[in-house]
């Protein structure tokens, strides 16, 4: 150990960290055409073609919580996570790894509901289980998932690449897997303070953020649309951290401003409810709830209507702007929020 | 949860887990030319080239102990352990993806003592630091290793392909990793008995045993020898949990038995030391000591002596017998010790 005293990864921040990290280590090989950085890594295939790798960890108790996550959503959670990393790259998965850490209080029966999961989002996504171990783990379950997929180099779609006036478009609605994450603690407390009691959760009139949370589903429907109509974001990066953390991302590769009009936001009515029950502005649902794995890309402003033809569950909800001009968002009451003054 | 009572992990087994799991997910990718099951899993890219993907996750508490693990060396070991089994389908390493979950107790000096040792290993085996992610995590270090290599198909060597009368070959010499981790665990206990003394403990005497624990190096040149000499070898498997548990892996994929000669196992002879100091009898190290990162191979009888001519550090412990010869050891001793009758 070298360093003298003591520097907390929350002081120096994640971004920064990983841009340390990337700049130690030197080695680059002719078989990665894209590295860290964007969603997946890009391997050059043979001719036209490039394989995309990607690689996510979920921890107990960090990531999942298991006395409201039921283990066959947790392993198909855990696959349309990593699997939505390869559609962000506009490709198409083709197989995962899964490393499960087991702990003890994990039956067989508990791990087989686990892989029930993985077997229908591997349904689902077209992905085969083709590797990764089962080992043990103190108290926490643990789950790494690597994904594998495959894309045309021509349709490699990175987050760099928006242009100025480009269309921001979201598919599906924001918010939903926090309003859902909210519903699940709520009913965890009141569990916790009622143990000794029969009690039944009701979960139904939240079915729609419940399911939001629990078992998010990879949009590969937008990314066969493009393939479909012909259609090429100019960016792409899925929404894992909310809005606006992955616009900023976006804007950040491609050098670039943006402007979110924030009448645009597309929230669903049951989002909106629970915010309004939980007392919470539901725009900070929208703006920074984190795991809706929906997709964020960018268009010509004149393929926008064209392809709204062919795949309507799209808005826009904002454009990209200067660099100069920064990221920013118009409130429907007017004046302006700024995003980018914070790191400043 | 649709079991009724229930059954631990351990009294099912991990191998049979691991059929179960495989039964249940069904979906089969034409991207995959081989998946759970070997080393690695085997992807189809264009022309005569595959591409290979593994990936490992060690916990800290169960795969490594930071009281006596230096963090660079933590870091180069799982890079390592994944090259390895890239090695092991006769491939070229290429690129890694790490996660990291990290608690708090770590400082951002120690998380980039870590990627120094990736940097170190990427360097040592040619493969570049690709992508991954850094998340929080409670109490325990966790690290997620994905490696992605090629090979030539026809170069693409599998746990299965052993053939009756093959010689079975290690390189390297055995047991060392489990001599070193004795050493270590023995100098944790004692800190541990004298915490408010001064101590500082002295391994130089086992200098050879504790690197072969902490910082073991994948077995990159001998495939590299069986490329310039044009060998193939019918069948391998990276030596990651002992002799006796990997050969019968490789044997039970190859649909045969093995006789391995008890007088042929190379041991160090610091290891030797290690087993007298600590009153163990030192082929247990050799046969089931885990974590050398060995290859062992098997070849056609005929080759032995041409590759030999290459390559020297490796050595003949058996050879490859039909199936219903089973799976048993002919120690120096005389007589014969049977691997093959504990589970039937």
């Amino acid at each position: 150990m070298d360093e003298q005293s003591f520097t907390s990864i929350e002081s120096v921040g994640r971004t920064s960290l990983i841009e340390q990290i990337t700049e130690l280590c030197s080695y680059s090989s002719d078989a990665v055409i894209s590295g860290v950085g964007d969603d997946a890594a890009v391997i050059d295939e043979t001719g036209d073609r490039a394989g995309l790798l990607t690689s996510e960890t979920f921890l107990e108790g960090i990531d999942f919580d298991l006395t409201y996550t039921p283990l066959h959503h947790l392993g198909y959670k855990s696959v349309s996570a990593a699997v939505s990393d390869l559609l962000a790259m506009n490709g198409k998965p083709e197989a995962i790894l899964i490393n499960l850490g087991l702990p003890n209080k994990l039956s067989v029966g508990m791990v087989k509901q686990i892989y029930k999961g993985i077997d229908a989002a591997g349904n689902d996504f077209g992905v085969q289980l083709a590797g990764g171990d089962l080992t043990a783990s103190h108290n926490i379950l643990s789950v790494s998932v690597t994904a594998y997929g495959r894309v045309q180099k021509k349709r490699l779609t990175y987050r760099k690449g928006a242009k100025v006036d480009d269309a921001i478009c979201v598919t599906g609605d924001l918010g939903g897997a926090m309003a859902g994450l909210r519903i699940l603690m709520r009913e965890k407390s009141f569990w916790e303070e009622h143990q000794n009691e029969q009690f039944q959760p009701d979960l139904g009139d939240y079915e729609y953020v419940v399911k939001r949370q629990l078992v998010p589903v990879a949009r590969k429907d937008v990314v066969k649309a493009f393939s479909e109509q012909e259609i090429l974001p100019t960016s792409m990066i899925d929404l894992s951290k909310g809005v606006v953390n992955d616009l900023e991302q976006l804007i950040r590769a491609s050098g670039v401003g943006a402007r979110i009009y924030g009448a645009a936001l597309p929230v669903a009515i049951e989002t909106r409810q629970v915010a309004d029950e939980i007392k919470e502005d539901v725009d900070k649902y929208a703006l920074y709830g984190g795991e809706d794995y929906e997709m964020l890309f960018t268009l010509p402003e004149e393929k926008v209507e064209p392809f709204a033809e062919a795949f309507n569950d799209f808005v826009v909800i904002g454009k990209i702007v200067p660099e100069e001009e920064g990221y920013a968002m118009q409130p429907p009451t007017g004046g302006e929020i700024r995003f980018d003054e914070e790191q400043e």
